[in-house]
Parts: structure tokens; sequence; C-alpha cells
């Protein structure tokens, strides 16, 4: 049974607060491990990534098959349909095309000092994609990690994924080879983070890492930061749907589903002012989780962390809720979406209206679908083409424009009494350098 | 004695390889001292953190006096001359007018397909600024992280400062002042970013946390990432500077002695194509130690990570040489520098031409002084407005756009095995949902 919480109840407030502040996914603390894997592939290179994938996975890999041969990959492409593949490619274009409107303008601007200034973007070098193993095969997540980079101009984009008893799923390769991947290596877990972010004899480094992994993946990207650039640490999955009574119960009930499906400790939550409604839809999820496949997924899910929340006044009173939750998915499925979504600063992607299935977005929609979980909406955002680029700012002085402002920077580097700052201006400016200034107290 | 290097020499390849790798600041294992001062602060709240800085900063606190009265603010700002306030308040004017440049524009677009989307900018509700205590006090600092806050719009902007003995400098209150910042906290440490980023009695969290610290202090933002967002890790400072031999050898030494003066782990290194420019250069140097106060720091920074690289063609053998050392800071001090810098990918920021000495940058000029350190620039981006804010992206289908784009979500959700993704589209497009579909083998 989903938590049930009306707004008109005395105890909502504080109901609301530990429903809202719950972990649902508290972290393994696998720091130890990850810490010691890392430092072996730093070590050893090759022979640890060989070493650990027969441990953990159960391959037999050589320095020779760490790399998937161009051959798999044009083999797992011709095994699958035509309708799966053009669907990936239609994907991948919307996705393409609409990261491209994501991409930043450098600027550049002389200001009433005469001083010239600005900043550049510029994508990185080479990039890094995660893609976790296991029984979840979605070829949609290396579409949404590497198109990003690629739109940003990312030369190189190598790819990581573990092949548990040797088995890789050839939608997996085809979406790799759709999105332009250049390099495919069969390894996993930290191991996999500590080659991308160290490089081994095979593994030419990266500067980014990106993509979804179990929690030694994650603590991994997390102890790599600095070394290179990761994208946010993922956790479970999911949704708030607001939805009046206008909608069908039972498509309502599968955009809540469309989440819970995931993960046992994934989240679906309803926002309704209609209390009749609200029962619908929780009879329609137990008649859909009678014929869903991930039926057990979704129950525990729907069971544990799901959530029916009523309240008097939908457009008045749901701003306020959704930024307190700050979810990775928000559905909109009301009349005027556009003017309720103007009430919410918190969420990572916003799906308007009554047409707008999450799961579209998932897929097709061309929005990126890694989004920040766990109420990290609050100040993360979800993967773009700036996760693969950076900024340099530039600055241009005149003789002119450095006369009138470089006089306040050698009173400024005075007071921090940095005086090697203070003369590189001053003998600019025709000064002596005074080696006693950040002395003088009157310099304060 | 620094390094010297010349690209003409056979070894030179290794030797830089050797130079551009090495690791000036070893990580300090910290990492369980942390992990037990954050547990500490979420379990006691505000008796944590008068508990800890009763032992690390021997100063003696109440919940009451743990924030800085609005009194000692005006007092401090009362105790500094004309000069050094005007020079803030320019600062600080410079300052914001460029970050106002920087500020991301949210987009709108309808598709081909009739499909709407976009993606919206907004500030977090609240961020956290940790300034270091000690012997350093950098004003400009504050400035330089508070004031990107503001310009994105944050409304609540906390400030930490560790107060050694029940000391805190005049102009790092002032600096937070102009800054406006709004409530400043006498807390440093781990204990600092525990408080700013889970929240006591007196001090509520915040959404993001910048500001340079101790190896203690990087360790906390690092265990924290995830509750909150943070700006990257800072390592210590770096200057390379680019010159020919038409500049005055000593102000190019003290562009170098800028960085070295900072920490004797702090590195500054020239690159030049002439032998006597270099060796004038370098004596200048020496003649500068004599007489500047931190020569002590500077002069071990100097001596035991300053580099000189003599090149053939400074114009042609530059732009390699920059982008594998990714510097924090570039200052081009040649006649064509903007042709120069479109040569290089990689830096924190550049600083073109003979009047723009990078000191100038750390106060006045206007972009952010907050840069990546480390080699990090090859990846990540100085501090700026988008750290204080996060993109949500929006997508609305009509009903007729879900009718050209379901479809294929449909396809791609049975390939994944997702059937309540598949259900939730499927059913808005009048079909009936096909429970068995991901199992049938044709899906793929």
């Amino acid at each position: 049974m989903p938590l049930k919480l009306n707004s008109r109840d005395a105890n909502f407030t504080e109901r609301f607060r530990a429903f809202a502040t719950a972990e649902r996914a508290p972290a393994a603390d696998v720091a130890d491990t990850v810490r010691r894997i890392i430092a072996r592939v730093r070590a050893e290179g090759d022979a640890a990534l060989i070493d650990l994938t027969r441990q953990f996975d159960r391959t037999e890999l050589t320095a020779e098959t760490l790399r998937v041969p161009q051959g798999d990959i044009r083999a797992a492409r011709k095994s699958l349909n035509r309708k799966t593949l053009e669907a990936l490619e239609l994907a991948a274009d919307r996705i393409s095309a609409f990261h491209e409107s994501e991409v930043p303008k450098s600027r550049r601007f002389t200001d009433a000092a005469g001083v010239s200034m600005g900043f550049r973007w510029l994508p990185v070098d080479a990039a890094g994609l995660y893609v976790p193993g296991g029984t979840a095969v979605y070829p949609s997540s290396v579409l949404m990690n590497a198109l990003p980079a690629k739109v940003a101009g990312v030369k190189r984009l190598a790819m990581t994924v573990p092949t548990p008893d040797g088995h890789i799923d050839p939608l997996i390769l085809t979406a790799a080879d759709i999105a332009g991947v250049d390099e495919i290596y069969r390894v996993g877990g930290a191991q996999a983070i500590a080659a991308l972010a160290f490089g081994t004899e095979t593994v030419a480094p990266v500067d980014v890492i990106t993509g979804p992994g179990n929690a030694y993946v994650a603590e991994a990207k997390r102890q790599v930061f600095g070394q290179v650039g990761i994208d946010s640490i993922a956790g479970p999955s999911e949704i708030l749907v607001v939805s009046d009574k206008a909608n069908d119960p039972a498509v309502i009930a599968a955009d809540l589903l469309s989440q819970a499906e995931h993960d046992p400790v994934a989240q679906a939550v309803l926002i309704t002012d209609d209390a009749d409604f609200a029962a619908r839809v929780e009879a329609a999820v137990a008649e859909h989780l009678e014929t869903l496949p991930r039926r057990d997924i979704a129950a525990a899910s729907w069971a544990q962390w799901g959530a029916i929340i009523l309240v008097e006044d939908l457009i008045a009173e749901t701003g306020t809720l959704v930024d307190r939750l700050a979810p990775e998915h928000l559905a909109l499925a009301v009349d005027d979406a556009e003017a309720l979504a103007d009430t919410i600063a918190h969420a990572g992607a916003i799906f308007l209206g009554r047409h707008t299935p999450e799961a579209v977005g998932d897929y097709v929609g061309g929005p990126n679908h890694v989004l920040p979980t766990g109420r990290q909406a609050r100040f993360a955002s979800g993967l773009g083409v700036t996760d693969f680029m950076k900024r340099s700012t530039m600055l241009h002085c005149s003789r002119d424009g450095l006369d009138l402002i470089g006089p306040a920077a050698v009173t400024l580097a005075d007071a921090e009494g940095l005086d090697a700052h203070a003369r590189s201006v001053a003998l600019r400016l025709g000064q002596a350098p005074a080696s006693d200034r950040s002395s003088d107290p009157a310099a304060r």
C-alpha cells in the first residue's frame, strides 16, 4: 500500500516532511574496497583489469580481447530487427537535435574602461561512458550519455561495459555504434572507472566520466573526481505525477509504474485533488501489476515508497510540495500545465500536459533522461553538452585600461599582503615596487 | 633552482611528461577523520560545532554567538580606510558586471514533429561559502565566491569562516557585506561543511557549497557531494607565462612570483624562445626575492616547482605544451596574444598581451579567480553563475506529436523489457497494452 497523505490533515506538514526526506537508498560503505581496486588498477594496469574481470564477471580476458572488435559491433547491428534499429536512429536524431540547442555560446566584449574580456567554451579531449551490465539492458542510456559528448565536439569517446559470463547485449553495442562511440572495453565496476580515469596499457585515460552504475561504480566516480570530471551520482529513479480527475486512471497508473518498475527503491508519487480519482488510480495500478512482467519490482516500489497526496487546490498547493520533493521526473497532466510549471522551481525534467508520458522522454523526446535524483534537482541539472565542455575566461587590458583599474588591484594586493601580486601591476604602471607596503598598517 | 627544459634536447618529451604529471600536493588521507566529524555534526548539531571549534580554533562559542552579529560587520567596515573600501567596491562592481554576461538563457522551441521542448535555468535557493581562516586573508575570494551566487539570483547566502583564537579579519567581514552575504558563522573545517550541507539548529542547510580550504575541507566537500552541489576541489595555484624577449624581465619575474608567493607547492612556469631573456628573468626573480615579504614561500615554490622551458618557435610550439599542462592561469605576453590563444584548448583563465598581469585578474578584471588547478582545466571551468543555478528540461507533446514519435518509444521500451514504460505511451496512442511484448524475441 502506498502512503496516503492529505493536505487537509492536521499532521500533514510533519508527515510530508518525513516523507520528503526519507533516505531510500542509504549509501553502502564500500569506500575502502573501491580505494583498493583503484590503487591496484593504477599500479598493475591491464593485469588488474584482467584479474578483477575474472573474479567479478567470470570472464577470461587478455590485453588483446579487452576491447570489443569492430566485427562484433557490426554483427550485433545485423542481429537487430529493422523496427528496433529505426527506433534507435530516430531517438539518436532527436536527442542530438535537442542537445544542439544546449551548446553554449562563447562571448567577448569590451567594457567602459576599455578592458576586453569574455569566455570561450571548448569540448574536453576525451570522454568515458560507463554502461552497467547485468539484467538491465538500456541502449537508450548509451545514446543519452554518448550523444551530448558528440554534440559537444568530443573527439574520443570510450565506453566500458561489464560482460558477466562473457555476455554483452547487441542492443548496447548497436546503440554505441549509432552514437559514434570510438572504443568499447569489456570491463565494469570500480576497475572500469579507474581505467578510464588513470589509463592502463590498453585504455587511454579520459577527461570526463559519465554513466550510471552500482554502489561501487558510484563510489569510484566520487574518488576519481578531480582527476577527471564526473556527472552527478545517480540514485534510484522517481516520478511525481500531478493529475486532475480528467485523465484516464489507467494511463496515470502506467505513468507511476513506469518508474516503479525500474527498482524496488524507485519512487512513484501522485498528487491529485480528487479522492475518487486517487482511488481509481490505485485500483488501476493493482490491475496493471497483475500482468506486468516486472511486477515484483514495481509492486515492491509502489508498496514501500509510493505515495498518493490529496490536496484541495491543485494549482495553488502543488508548487510548494513539488519543490520540497525536487523530483527527477515531474509530469503535469492538467489543462494549463505551462502555468503550473511556472509555480515550480525544482525538478529535473518536466513533462507537460496529458499527452506527454514520461516514458516518451526516456527514449525519443529529445531532452536527456540522465537526471538528478534524490532531491538533487534543487541544485543539479540533467546531463548535457556542458558536462563535456569547459569554459576558459579571457582578459585583455590595454595600457590605458590597466591605468584605470590597476591601482585598485595594487591596493587589494597590499591589503592581502601579496607583494608580488602588487609588484606585477605596479611595475607595469611605472610605479616602483614598495616592498614594505604590505607591512604598513595604514594600507588597510 | 627552477627546472630548465629545452625543446631541442633529445630527452625533452620524456622530461616534459614527467614535469607535467608530477603530483605537487598528494591528497592527505583524512577521509576517516572527516567522516567522523560529519557524522558528529549530523547527530549533535550546534553542540558538535561548539565543541569542535573549542578544540580546533581555541574559541568558545554558544548557539547565540555562532553567528557574527550585524554590529561586528558594521564596525569592521568602519575600521577600513577609504582607499581599500573603494577598491573592494570597484572590484565588486566589475566582478558582478562580468558575471552578468555569463547568465545562461532559457530556451523553448517546437520541432518539425510539433513537439515543444526546451530548458529553463533557475537559481538554487541557498548557497554556502567557505572562507579559510589563518594567516591568509583573501577578501577578494569572498567577492569571487559570493558575487556569482548573487548574480545567479540566489536568495540566501551563508558564509562560514574559522576564527582561530577568536580572531576574524575586518577585510573578510567587509567583503562579505559588500557582496551581500546574508549570514556569517564562526566555524571552519569539515564541521563547517557538514553544517552547511546538513544543517544544525542554528545553521539552515544550503544547496551548493563553494570556496577553498585545507585537506579536511576539500575531503568534506567530496563527502557531502550529492547531498549538495560543490565547486571543484582546489589544489595549489599555478601560472604559466609565455613571453618573448620584448618584455621587461622584472615584470615577467613578478608575474611568476605572484603565484609562487601563494604556497610552497604553487607552480610558476615560463615558456620563452630566448635563452638570454630566460636568464634575465631568472636573475630578476632572485632580485625580487631579496625584498619580497613572502620570500620564503615564493623561493621554495620557485626552487622546487618552478620551470623555465626554452622553445625554438614560440608561436608554433606553445599550444601543445600549454594543453599538456592545462594551467590554472595562462599569461600570453606577446604581440599577437589573441592568435596564440587560438592555438590553445586547455587553460582556466587566459591573460592576453603585455599589459594584463594575472594579478589584475585576481582582483578587479571581472572574470572569476576561482579556477581549476592541477590540470583540471582539461575538463573543468572556473567558478561561475551556473554553479549556483540548475537547468530543468521541458517536454510537451501534442496529441499529434505523440502519434508521430510515440510508436518508437514503445518499440524501445519493449526492447528494454520495460512494459509499464511501453503501456504509458501505448495507452495514450489508443493501443491495448501488450503485456507479453517484452518476452517476445521478435521484439528485438
